[in-house]
């Protein structure tokens, strides 16, 4: 018998392996094996737009959000070209683009504070995690955070990000990090704003948003038209779409001419580094002004971002490429994503970047402009690099203003408060998680998610915690719990039948119908020996009906009980008892000894 | 018909305030005065004695734990009073004492690290927030940490304490707070250990544990015995209850001895502060050598521990009165209990007190001694309030080695890895949470609980997650889920969905059975809302039957779906769909238009 189970184990095994190994669970791991036969000149066509597109729009956000991130600027661009690499052979979503994000950036400087080594080291690690994560196939822990706390998450993001950015549309100096604070701080410091800043920081807003409602309301052109007609339109579609860049480059020029004639009236970027960034190890110690610091302390430091950085990192990723699998009609192998996200990061930690994940407006845009196949992202990838390559030098003349600008036009559209008036119809309930994660998020941005998940998965909960439980009288009292026992029951459970039995005078004696009761665990069974001892010490009768034989087992393996001799109970309807006054007609139990009639 | 529900309004109302404030609720809210009207003269004697014995155990831990939390020792002394009064009021347990404990003051050091000022605050506001939990009866949540997750944190939290205490055992120098970092540093250091403090430290240990052995080995006197015996009895049982006070007492004075003759071979406590504390508000704002810190900074660098404190705080407390209402046969009130430790740690925070909560050991001693009321406590903090009138100046000569001894002994028999044999028994699924927790907490003691708690709820949600969902192929496609639809379960039921219909060739229709769906959420809605346009887009049905009226009312609510006329559907049993090939028969859709054939 023995070595029939090890051959059928040997065979399964092989077959687990065959099937690891398999073509289809290849291009399972590998999803650029599936579209890679059938590429074709006109996908080829679609995915250098996009791809150019997309690298447009990201150079001038990358800059932008390392500033959020508490970062040189180029360390945004750093970030920026691995991902487009990797995705391309890893990912399942044709449009998810994953780089630098305005939240991500947000939650790195919390957890980091601007620090350099810290922010690469956290990229590392975070990718470790994802990639466990999506070995060990955790996706579904994904599922557990709901879309009132993801909407309301990201809207108050947006809050927190755009104002974030005001002191330097404005110039000021000295704001605290904290929200509430730097509002407070804002609105003090206003008297100080610098007219430079300011003017060039509101005129690119204003802009950036012309722009974008000349995009919104520009007809495709016919097929009809003038050539004319159709040069403008691409003209048009070109200023539009690279609005971001056109600004940036616009604000620089500005900033180098008054640089040229000897005065500046603008807040700049600065000296950033030239170049690629060197392929190194992450750094796995640091040397600090108190001395070097260790792996162990730079984690210490790190904290519970250790959790929230990869988790939030997978759940934008896989929220956004679910949003427009969705949208474009094909699906996306949530684990697969993980590994992909997972791998981003740690390969990104060797070219100095910090943790990234998939951005909700470049992938909108990839989206738009028609991406075909995810090879568009090597085409941004290579923009970035070029950028790197030859631009650096240029990014001096960046003023703050216009990249400050660029981000409050980026993250105000995530803003979005119409959903709670559908919620208000839907499920009132739902929205104490919106109001909870939102209203904490203005306290600490990571606080808000982590609290709303937690009231959700409450809210969740409480059916289990407190099931209907019916009490008849009829014949001897009998409770019924209508559902399976789990752990949050279990006081619940003890109150309810202290106040039917022993609390009343004199004590009664009790059932218990496990008719519907099919799951218990470990501290059901602990509260139950509770309840038996206590039952007996008060000479009373806690009986149990319709247990079913499983459940028999569980709770006589728990020595606990004093009831070690009951497994020889096999009935189907086992009913036993303590000190029953008619002890002729059940099987009974006295000091832990079954005794059947 | 308003003014009689007007009238029935002002009825309830009235009827809400005079049960508010009725004798009944009153004793509930002050039980106190269910006891007071009874007491008696036996009570009065065996409560005397109780609070004695608790009271010669609770100075020299209380001076021991102060050490724990990393402030100086008088205030351990300063937590341990108020709690005794204010529970003789508020308590519903006739056995819990407050005080400082071993786990609290560790996680106190965790958040604090030793800043008096940040400790203070923190007393205060875990006592606001508790007793916003108490009034907001809030006492549920603590049902959702199961007893595998309680079991673990203690055993960790026991292995942490006594190897912290290590290092003043032996006299050991610049020990880092990290339990990982302290082993290793605390072998590192091993050569330097201070002879005077090691030999002290381990006779102390050795004279606590022969008492608690004879403690345990000697059996009560006889009636018949005689006299002689009866006091030799009284003698050891006084010396082996008040085995922590003799030790410290002894250690202390050989240390005296010691300096007066010139010599001192022990690392001493120090000078203390004299007498009473002050009583003060809590400081809102703290100056430091880097300037003033403001209340909303003090709070930030607190930040996790105003939740962690808070909820450790309750669940120790309420552990040990629901483990000894068990043991004694009675009934406390979650919520009132709430109420108590809050009102505590407010009150305790103007009398500069650190957080405290129930202590184990301390309420199995008053239990054992025979406690007939909360009065005990009474004597308790009467014979702490006389120690810290005229014992401070002695606390100098205490020997942190010996206070290492009293820890150590008091928190090794929190330490029980036994209950992993009776769990591998019952259910093996919950040794994951139990390890989780274990393993975690020797990283950072707060993280364990966290992530045990969330992996138990996580496995106590799976089937709500992952429910049973029928396939029937017979006549037409049918999935019928098997019980009700929450927001973990959307993005499966999706893939299912998607899996039988959208990514076969050609796409198929399906029929959504609700007959055992009778709950669902926004979460859900929205994803129908989805699934419906998906359907729709590939131009194949997707209906629902036996859908119940109060559901088709919310998937009609949400703007999202284009069900906007819904509701107009009123039959218990509506099927509807969208471009559905039979449309004579059915109820249908489209363009969120119904039309009833």
């Amino acid at each position: 018998m023995e070595c029939l189970e090890d051959e059928s184990c040997g065979r399964r095994l092989h077959m687990t392996f065959t099937r690891c190994c398999s073509c289809e669970s290849l291009k399972k791991r590998l999803p650029f094996l599936q579209w890679l036969p059938r590429y074709s000149l006109q996908w080829l066509q679609l995915d250098l737009i996009a791809g150019l597109t997309v690298g447009l729009t990201v150079v001038p956000q990358a800059l932008a959000y390392a500033e959020v991130a508490g970062l040189p600027v180029q360390f945004g661009l750093y970030s920026s070209f691995v991902g487009c690499f990797i995705y391309c052979f890893l990912g399942t979503s044709k449009d998810v683009t994953l780089g630098p994000t305005a939240i991500m950036s947000l939650l790195v400087f919390v957890y980091t504070l601007g620090d350099l080594s810290l922010a690469i080291l956290l990229a590392f690690l975070s990718g470790c995690i994802q990639l466990a994560m999506g070995l060990l196939n955790f996706g579904f822990l994904l599922d557990f955070i709901s879309y009132p706390v993801i909407k309301a998450f990201t809207s108050a993001a947006a809050v927190t990000i755009a104002f974030s950015q005001v002191k330097n549309l404005l110039g000021l100096q000295n704001i605290p990090r904290q929200f509430i604070l730097q509002v407070y701080q804002t609105f003090r410091e206003l008297p100080s704003t610098r007219p430079g800043d300011a003017i060039l920081g509101i005129l690119c807003i204003a802009i950036l948003l012309a722009l974008k409602w000349m995009k919104d309301h520009t007809s495709r052109p016919y097929r009809s038209m003038s050539i004319c007609h159709r040069i403008c339109y691409l003209i048009v579609w070109i200023m539009t779409t690279a609005r971001n860049a056109l600004v940036v480059v616009g604000a620089g020029l500005v900033a180098y001419s008054f640089h040229v004639m000897g005065s500046q009236p603008f807040i700049l970027t600065g000296k950033t580094a030239k170049g690629l960034p060197q392929f190194q190890l992450p750094p796995f110690s640091e040397i600090t002004p108190n001395g070097t610091r260790t792996f162990s302390e730079m984690v210490q430091v790190i904290g519970s971002g250790l959790l929230i950085i990869p988790l939030m990192g997978l759940l934008e990723s896989v929220a956004i490429a679910r949003a427009f699998a969705s949208q474009n009609k094909y699906r996306i192998n949530t684990n697969q994503e993980l590994l992909a996200i997972g791998f981003t990061n740690i390969l990104g930690s060797f070219l100095s970047s910090y943790p990234v994940t998939g951005s909700f407006g470049r992938t909108a845009l990839n989206s738009q402009t028609g991406v075909c196949t995810p090879a568009g992202g090597v085409i941004t990838g290579l923009l970035v690099l070029l950028s790197l390559g030859y631009l650096t030098p240029a990014f001096y003349f960046l003023p703050k203003a216009a990249l400050a600008a660029v981000i409050i036009c980026a993250v105000a559209p995530m803003f979005d408060l119409t959903i709670c008036k559908t919620m208000w119809k839907v499920k009132k309930l739902d929205l104490i998680p919106f109001f909870v994660t939102f209203l904490l998020s203005f306290w600490e941005i990571q606080y808000g998610i982590l609290a709303g998940a937690f009231v959700s998965i409450i809210i969740l909960c409480y059916p289990i915690a407190r099931p209907e439980i019916k009490v008849s009288d009829m014949d001897g009292l009998v409770l019924t719990p209508m559902s399976g026992l789990s752990f949050p029951v279990m006081e619940f459970l003890k109150d309810k039948i202290y106040e039917k039995t022993l609390t009343v005078s004199p004590p009664r004696s009790v059932t218990l119908d496990f008719t519907h009761v099919n799951v218990i665990d470990y501290t059901v069974a602990v509260g139950m020996a509770d309840l038996l001892s206590e039952f007996k010490a008060q000479g009373v009768c806690l009986s149990f009906s319709a247990l079913q034989p499983h459940l028999l087992r569980m709770l006589s393996s728990s020595d606990l009980l004093g009831l070690q001799n009951l497994h020889s109970l096999k009935t189907a309807d086992p009913v036993f008892a303590q000190d029953s006054e008619d002890e002729s007609t059940q099987p009974l139990l006295h000091n832990g000894i079954v005794s059947l009639p």
